[in-house]
């Protein structure tokens, strides 16, 4: 992605170190970190100065290589291991984490006891993943861009930006490649409660690009299709099942419902990354709950009453039925045909 | 409503004054506000310190007794008139405003050119329409009774409660008056963005209430319906039409078509003052697009990226087909029928 004129991407590696874009800052500023250790990376995933499903993955492929560059010749194997388990606790239910830890993880494991090419393998298959994640979110983009005809009016929901993802991003891969085309389309963005990814994050990368886009209330999208001004829905994914169901962030099975009923097309971006193929159906994703601060304060001001109880689920599960259809890499698929497809 | 143990009112006159609960302080603080103009109560509505259909009906019908005991011997007539036109300028959606200035309006014209009778009339004319609208609310409780089994899991949005009546609330009254008949019930209070009257204002009233609960987003509820933890929807309306449908808070509708996609019901709480009998139907309301720093901003932090359009719509249109009835205090109607209903 082009950031004030200059090419970036998410996370990256640099002078033997990891570098990514502080998210957590976006909008207000454009700001850089940089880790030498896998325990700060951990933090980031927490804090979420990284997310987006394959932008973690990424990120945590290049723990795992700072892991074993740190791991000590005695006992190597053990503090690689324990630096896979470390990472893989950080976020419960994007699958990408996974993926890109034991990507690497299986990778360093083969070349004990030679620790120097251990280490070398390491780095090797994080950039490997981190380069296969970029390429997928591109070709995610030239697969979905017929669904887009000039004139559409599209609803977002969260981040699925080239921030989320290492570039390009997963549904707005799919915009970018059509608003490049010359195609004249408007975004409707939700912002996205408790963290604000569709409204600060979403909403900048559209800026950058020059996409027409408002930013509305996550409730909000109900009266935009009740009005008939929404054409389609696009968002990612934080994983796909065997059966097509989906998990991704808390809203985006409202949308479903809202497009289904209103008779709009309902479609998730994903790359393959974000498959699981040992989940055979939605229920079977663990879903996280986050802190209820995220629903009491906000800039150290209350946004609910301190003495109610909240509850904070981040993901939501959206069932294959109401998905018409998922944005891969390969092609766009019938979403309880799309984890077959993939794989052929 | 109790407030540290003792009785209060949202609205209410004494000594010769417009007395309020700031509801823009609530959790934080419990504070009283005194008017003795008209054109402060009309800041007072466009600011929120005043809100909900009834309550703001309430305080227009004090805001037109103070014009009237404001207004000189010379031009009582315009200057009346002047302040009614302001009072109706201030909240476009909610026809409780109009009908709560007018009813003071018409009877004191009567009167003139005897002023000092006309400005009485204002007054006690004032008085009346908060009684009633109380006692309304009152009745809405004892009506919608039956609709809340011991046990209930119950969804409202927004905040329908006695602050934002003059008593009791509407679709609180309802959930206050099972609590208070020991039935067990636990309310998914959703925090209703921008303003956030869910997560601050009907959580603190059932936090005073003693009514278990829980603080969601905006977009969790569909994640509950999924989970068959809701077993009903009931919220307020600020408007209701001759064929049903109704307007309520941004977000109302979301919850409407959820319930409808789980079969769950989906109630609506509404006072006489709140039917619009010129009203056809749910096309005809005119929805308020309020001020786009209230999603720009929150406490003085960003929550959007300050480049971006914003679309901030305070209401949504309930068609009366998602709406299983819709409680007053003459009974449980069907929508398409409770126009008529209410007035035999």
């Amino acid at each position: 992605m082009i950031i004030n004129g200059k090419e970036y991407r998410s996370v990256w590696w640099e002078n033997g170190r990891l570098h990514m874009i502080d998210q957590n800052r976006i909008p207000q500023d454009f700001s850089l970190m940089e880790f030498t250790d896998h325990l700060q990376v951990a933090d980031a995933i927490r804090n979420m100065n990284v997310r987006g499903a394959p932008a973690i993955g990424a990120a945590a492929a290049f723990a795992m290589a700072l892991a074993a560059q740190n791991a000590t010749d005695h006992g190597f194997r053990a503090q690689v291991r324990k630096a896979r388990e470390l990472l893989l606790s950080t976020r419960p239910t994007a699958v990408d984490l996974q993926v890109g830890v034991d990507h690497v993880y299986e990778q360093t494991i083969k070349f004990i006891p030679d620790l120097a090419h251990a280490r070398q393998v390491a780095l090797l298959a994080a950039q490997e993943f981190a380069n296969q994640s970029a390429e997928d979110c591109r070709l995610i983009g030239e697969q979905g861009l017929h669904l887009i005809p000039d004139g559409s009016r599209i609803l977002t929901h969260c981040n699925a930006g080239a921030l989320a993802t290492v570039d390009w991003g997963t549904a707005l891969a799919v915009l970018r490649l059509a608003h490049r085309k010359g195609r004249n389309i408007f975004v409707y963005v939700s912002e996205t409660r408790p963290r604000h990814q569709g409204s600060k994050i979403t909403a900048w990368e559209l800026q950058q690009e020059g996409i027409p886009h408002a930013v509305i209330p996550d409730s909000a999208s109900a009266f935009y299709f009740w009005k008939k001004e929404i054409d389609l829905v696009i968002t990612g994914a934080d994983r796909v099942c065997l059966n097509g169901d989906i998990a991704n962030k808390i809203g985006t099975y409202d949308k479903a419902v809202l497009a289904h009923h209103h008779g709009v097309p309902f479609y998730i971006a994903a790359p393959l990354s974000t498959f699981d193929f040992s989940c055979a159906q939605g229920s079977g994703i663990p879903i996280e709950f986050r802190d209820s601060s995220e629903i009491t304060y906000y800039g150290g001001q209350i946004t609910a009453n301190p003495g109610s109880d909240v509850l904070n689920p981040g993901f939501d599960i959206t069932p294959a039925d109401l998905i018409s259809g998922i944005v891969t890499p390969k092609g766009v698929f019938k979403a309880a045909e799309a984890a077959q497809k993939v794989q052929e």
